[in-house]
């Protein structure tokens, strides 16, 4: 038994000051990294590695998304998280979130079959995808969900993000101003499925043992992101 | 190295009636009690033994198509995929083959919520279907494909059950005919289904050993509804 077992679950509206605490403090829009991205002194290199680097994470996104509607027995969750597989594939070639990431690496200068490939992608990038999708597969189905609670700071990202790079890379011709569609559409899709998530994770951490998992599984997906910047930055040095 | 490591890949023609060969002879078409099912030999009893326990199988299907969206690195065959789980599940309350099969359930005179909850399936059914998502969570992609290819015998097995419900079971009043709904709606799904997985088995089952592993996959899931029939006849007898 950890300290937890024991303890009295936390209202709801506290356990979620927590995850909101735990999670903020460790996200990567705090990463040096994201910092000078954000800022406008990313090299043109710097930026392309970013973007080809990321887009492994982009690829681990259907197949742990797939494990968590693996882990439910409830029809009704299924048919909403599967949105979330459909958002990233599309329903036909051309469309989804990796043909969008995939017109980006295009627009920044890489061939995109070259990043589809994923040969390029730096070993502590790929490892540290790869932990999530293992962290998804090896913990329970509100464990898995509450590891997904980065979206709720996704959108605030995506919106600095946007005006950074409209700022500092379109007038530099890193990048045209359309092939941003990808961060765009995330702001309301994020917005979205944080609130299904939180509703969630809210209403099946019933205890404090199965609260602070949760908290832990959040913290653990923070430390993957911020080691992908880690890898990217390290190579960028 | 077993012995088919080192032999030549069949050519997709005999591979194709390979599995055809080792899938039909097995398939549970051939159960006793399935059978019985057809000549209109159940009882009352047996029949709704069948669709309550059978209903736990049909709870695992969504669960370990999600398991094989899971292991494709391949937007394109995971849209292709993701439609089976909508098939079971709906896109709303009310809607997919889970749905219809509680209203089968109703029909033959079950409580549908008491059938939803699956607290009276046999263990030994409960192990058959458990063993099913196992073997799609523990194979390879193109053999948790390959256990799919049971579907190539449905559409067979559906029709000569409508034509047996509807001939034996409707006018004893142990069902009516609009709750055979499901049984219909497969008839069209597994025949694309089976094409379908079975494209992909051949395109990438290029090797003796490969296509050995396949072959055990599809003799395996046969087993496993073979057993599902043995726990429902067992507990009729």
């Amino acid at each position: 038994l950890s300290p937890g077992d024991t303890a009295a679950a936390w209202p709801a509206d506290a356990f979620v000051e927590r995850l909101r605490q735990e999670g903020s403090s460790r996200y990567h829009d705090r990463h040096p990294f994201n910092l000078r991205m954000h800022a406008g002194e990313l090299t043109q290199g710097e930026l392309r590695r970013w973007v080809e680097n990321r887009f492994y994470y982009q690829t681990r996104i259907p197949i742990k998304d797939a494990l968590i509607l693996s882990k439910s027995d409830d029809p009704a969750f299924r048919r909403a998280w599967i949105r979330r597989v459909g958002d990233h594939d599309g329903t036909h070639d051309g469309e989804g979130g990796l043909y969008e990431w995939l017109l980006l690496a295009e627009a920044v200068g890489l061939d995109p079959e070259r990043v589809r490939s994923c040969d390029r992608v730096l070993p502590a990038v790929r490892y540290a995808c790869d932990a999530y999708v293992d962290l998804v597969r090896d913990r329970t189905l509100v464990e898995a969900v509450a590891s997904s609670l980065t979206e709720h700071f996704a959108p605030d990202i995506m919106r600095t993000r946007i005006a950074a790079w409209e700022k500092h890379y379109v007038p530099r011709g890193f990048v045209d101003d359309a092939s941003l569609a990808y961060f765009r559409s995330r702001v309301p899709r994020a917005t979205r499925d944080a609130q299904e998530a939180l509703t969630f994770v809210t209403a099946r951490a019933t205890t404090r043992a199965l609260q602070q998992a949760c908290i832990r599984a959040l913290v653990d997906k923070c430390r993957i992101l911020w080691a992908l910047l880690d890898a990217v930055a390290e190579a960028s040095g």
